[in-house]
């Protein structure tokens, strides 16, 4: 039986010698320049056919200059916003949890003001599909190897403690691994069982960026058997919004909904 | 700076010959055969200071005989059940969004029909926090390492296609990488910057294990600054359930409740 999600080793690590990323930056060659000088100084490092090449969105964003003044955060996220999932207040201030342009469901619409200049906020890239698709094509003719390429931003979960990465862009990998015609070690056909991979690679590439270290890219090597010839429809297929989404609206909303829907009015109101 | 999140090389690989385990089974003995057995064939793989075991759940529920008739399913999904979040109605039936004793959010309370034999179905473990620990003292015992024990399963996520793998037990790992306090690149504290470290430690070890191939232990290595002498408290701080759950709630159920309280009746009712 062969199993397509299971790697026989897995390894990543960050990418050592990219510095600060500045608007108009040409990120391929940031990119291919610090992935060179890793590999001259730790030739294992040297890229190969069937890794996976992953940036955090970040550094995409500065160099789409996607930066605008912390004074206008609230605004940023506004603009950012597609629909208003749920809202929160609290001592700081409210927390909206809403939709993106991505569809992409994230606090704050994914305005980030970590690892930014002072008084500025970084809003999440245009359109990292194109963008890993980009990398994905400039790396390859530079190197000469199959690779993917994976764009990616960290976020929370409901009903989980903490954030993890997740891929907000994808190309040449195979983010979701569709595993309901396989058959289990008993013959049986698996349930539920879609495999969140490039989520999950994502995740695993974070273990070696870290959030404070200056290393805002890794290299996956293990998953040659999910990076495919074609850029694929990107990490857009990740996302679960619509009909299918139960969790379209905060309970809080939603509740307030069915009671204004049935008298016309807030509740106390 | 120091980033303690981040690893300079992160290396997984999946535990092979762990044959079917059944209830009874004593898992520390079974886990350690295999380990030991992969050692003596590939001396790199022997256990290390600061390496994370990660064990599917699937195989605790099996040593602990947590097999119920596939008939008593839906009994037994209400049984595991503390809250319902969420109901769905499609073909097959109805999927239950709830909360189980763990704490865990998940689809059909975590019960799980693939890799069981025919005609029965897997409850999830009964603690397995208490698993992780008891299965890190005995490794610790027989191979004389310090190490970090995870026990994983599969869940899916809101707004998300696809699952990923979770920590639901963990013993001397430190589960949430709590980095409010450090500063970034820029001498900025960090904002909403806590890592679910052993959720992505989990998604990394599920890259090598895979649903299908009878791996269902994973070694990661490179974490040791996560491996803490104490077990610790536990995978349970990674739930959040509570005031703190703006989505306690599916959105229709609700807006249903919503309805209800304003009218006294059911939408339409």
């Amino acid at each position: 039986m062969t199993d397509s999600t299971a790697a026989d080793l897995l390894t990543a690590w960050g990418v050592p010698g990219i510095g600060e990323v500045r608007p108009g930056d040409d990120l391929a060659a940031v990119l291919g320049d610090a992935l060179a000088a890793d590999a001259a100084a730790r030739p294992a490092t040297a890229l190969a056919d069937g890794d996976v090449v992953v940036v955090t969105s970040k550094i995409v964003s500065k160099a789409e200059g996607r930066v605008v003044r912390a004074a206008d955060r609230e605004a940023a996220i506004t603009a950012e916003t597609v629909r208003v999932v749920a809202t929160r207040e609290h001592a700081a201030g409210v927390t909206r949890i809403v939709e993106n342009r991505l569809g992409l469901v994230m606090a704050a619409a994914g305005v980030d003001a970590s690892n930014t200049e002072d008084g500025t906020v970084l809003l999440l890239p245009l359109d990292p599909d194109a963008t890993a698709r980009a990398l994905r094509a400039a790396l390859a003719a530079r190197f000469g190897v199959l690779l993917g390429v994976l764009v990616t931003d960290t976020a929370g979960r409901p009903w989980r403690q903490g954030q993890t990465d997740i891929a907000i862009g994808a190309a040449g990998v195979r983010v979701l691994d569709d595993l309901r015609g396989t058959t289990d070690t008993h013959g049986r056909a698996l349930q539920v069982s879609v495999a969140a991979l490039a989520d999950e690679i994502a995740a695993a590439a974070e273990l070696v960026k870290g959030k404070a270290t200056g290393r805002p890219v890794a290299v996956v090597r293990g998953m040659a058997h999910a990076v495919t010839a074609e850029d694929g429809p990107g990490a857009r297929v990740l996302v679960r919004v619509g009909p299918d989404d139960m969790f379209a609206e905060g309970s809080a909303e939603a509740y307030a909904r069915g009671w204004k829907d049935a008298t016309g009015a807030h509740p106390g109101g």
